[in-house]
């Protein structure tokens, strides 16, 4: 099938997603995750084809875990959509109505987006994770995942389809283009005719890619420049703790940090404290000129390029700043808009910093790490949207929908 | 200045207005509706320009009404600047919060988009109305009006950055792109490093010029091919008024009817009842072949074009259906995902037609032409959103800002 006729049978699916009752659809959902179980070895099998093609192509360690799937990675990823089936729908909430003067009944009311397009690279879960998303909040969804993890990812694919073609669903509510040359990604991006909206979820350069050529309307996700700033006074062993806990506790996630600031008035206390945590994670510091003179030679000076990285890795690009003011700009200069930290003592800092720095999450004494969908009480999440537009933090089911006004009258017209 | 550098300044003065409170931003306002009524006859004679220019380049009749200003129209765009002043301020709203389970504060808070680009065709008055929505949200606006009113546009900016700058607000939260070529748009579009939004206003065209070459996050605005249909049974009386109301009480508008869908069953009954209204405002009814059979031969006969034409006009494309299937059929065929109608006797119908018809306003025996920010309940709008991505429906003061969660801890890290 060519990707205009996914997009032509994802749109007509859509028509009949929308009226589907919460019921059918956990029913749906609870036959995808047993569909996932029964078939553990056929996924396995499929999975290794993409790891032995993957190491044959020189794939990174990293890239090649994160293509792995195991008995424990299937049993999660099946966890994972009875979590999905636990979660209220939020399709038909009545977010708000009322009797207008003209006795018009006017209910402002929640509908699924419609088509949703997912482009991604090469983390088989997403397959499963997007398509279960989607469809508990009513909307059909056409993947395109990485052509290292093909293998998966149409084994997977194929199980949802025929698991929910069995509950009664039209098996294009969710459909996987196979072909995965770069021009059927760039033809999802401006299928308009058939496709609400694009959801990329990777690197930088996938966003970008995504941002510069669709046409159709995309939510940016996921890069996050986070930063941690120490200011003065602040309680410097919990800006310790935070700090390698932002940086440390899991660096390849969006919600990480990659830079540190820190106040000239506590850098000569601070920075030694903090890298006796940091060390034990063997994390690079590169580093300003103030930096290097508290730490040490061994830091490496920080470029612009380091304050602007998403280094995703034990890497930690530090600054030491004269002033709330000089971190406030740096951060305003090389803010991605994810989440930012500030830790400090000071009521009115603490005050300004909210309101000063504009960002999906902005935290007070806190890691950066809390930015999820689970945290923020949206539930499961498809991705951390950085754009201001339709929303900015995490995209849980609430964000997979729109607005419909239903209006009620008996023969109002206007004058 | 180029695009780029007003892109640059506004991006600046954003930061600052982003914490303008809300006092100080009504009287912002009303220095501007002050300014207004101080300096008309400067506003008239910047007009009488345009319109000098616009006859000697052959514009249209109505398309001179809509550039034209007179005294009673400014004093008009004054009172509509104070009736914002009054509107509640959605900045700093916040929409809920909780204390998690780690005893972190979280709190999901209303902040403006940041800088919105808007461009817009011949109205002067959008200039003023984009403007003072942009300010009492806390968002930077660069205008970008058509060539056809420059004068006007440049006067009505000028003055309204000099009455903001007197009350101590940067000029440039307000600016306008006074290069009318097309590049300077397209420059507009693509300026991703200044611009968070870009809200066309104007025709299809327009809008679609801006879907196909933006790069900015767009909102798609206003095209409206809206139905009514009469169903079986239906009280055809009530049917007539509401067909008769939604085309003729303003056709040039977007929520205007412009398509007639009639059930085989009263097709007889009804056609000539609604006629007797409608040949009252002469309106012109192309039809199908069941039409022409009823009505006569005076009516031509409807191709596809009709059926999705938004006329904007005394014109309406008539089809007699068999079923309410296909008249659900042919409006999600030819809908814009603006305003649609049933007239209907039966609770059943009624509720399939609400949900299964997908657009920003569904309506159960109501005139379509309610659809706008003052009924339901968002006061002054810049616009009705069709598109599912950010909102859908009118965009009010709340529509023009995204959300921020900030989160209070006392040392919280991830474990």
């Amino acid at each position: 099938m060519t990707v205009a006729e996914i997009g032509q049978k994802a749109k007509a699916a859509a028509r009949m997603l929308m009226t589907a009752d919460t019921g059918s659809k956990n029913k749906a959902l609870e036959a995808i995750a047993q569909a996932l179980e029964a078939h553990m070895d056929e996924i396995l099998a499929a999975n290794a084809k993409d790891i032995q093609n993957g190491e044959a192509a020189g794939l990174t360690k990293s890239l090649l875990d994160r293509l792995r799937l195991t008995e424990a990675r299937i049993k999660g990823i099946a966890a994972s959509v009875r979590e999905v089936i636990v979660l209220t729908d939020p399709i038909g909430r009545i977010d708000n109505g009322f009797i207008n003067q003209d006795g018009l009944r006017i209910l402002k009311t929640r509908v699924p987006l419609g088509v949703i397009a997912m482009i991604y690279e090469a983390r088989p879960n997403v397959t499963v994770d997007a398509a279960v998303l989607c469809l508990k909040s009513s909307n059909v969804v056409i993947l395109r995942g990485g052509k290292e993890a093909i293998h998966s990812n149409s084994c997977l694919a194929n199980l949802m389809r025929e698991a929910i073609r069995a509950q009664g669903f039209d098996e294009n509510c969710i459909s996987l283009i196979t072909d995965t040359a770069r021009e059927s990604a760039t033809e999802l991006m401006r299928l308009n005719e058939f496709v609400d909206v694009l959801i990329p979820r990777g690197g930088a350069g996938l966003i970008k890619a995504c941002v510069e050529n669709s046409t159709v309307p995309v939510i940016e996700t996921g890069v996050g420049n986070c930063h941690v700033y120490i200011d003065s006074p602040s309680d410097l062993e919990m800006g310790a703790r935070i700090i390698n806990n932002a940086k440390t506790s899991r660096p390849s996630v969006c919600n990480a940090a990659e830079s540190l600031l820190v106040h000239r008035d506590v850098a000569k206390d601070f920075l030694p404290m903090a890298y006796a945590l940091l060390r034990e994670h063997n994390v690079e510091i590169r580093g300003c000129e103030r930096t290097r003179e508290i730490l040490g030679d061994f830091v490496k000076p920080a470029t612009d390029e380091d304050y602007a990285a998403e280094f995703l890795d034990y890497i930690l690009a530090v600054k030491v700043v004269d002033s709330i003011d000089e971190a406030i700009a740096h951060i305003v200069r090389y803010t991605s808009g994810h989440s930012e930290c500030i830790v400090t003592s000071s009521l009115q800092n603490s005050e300004r910093f909210t309101r000063e720095i504009d960002a999906a999450a902005v935290y007070v004494n806190a890691s950066t790490r809390f930015t999820d969908g689970g945290v923020f009480g949206q539930g499961a999440e498809i991705g951390i949207s950085t754009q201001k537009l339709h929303t900015r933090g995490p995209l849980g089911l609430n964000e997979l929908t729109t607005i419909k006004y239903v209006i009620n009258g008996n023969g109002q017209i206007r004058v």
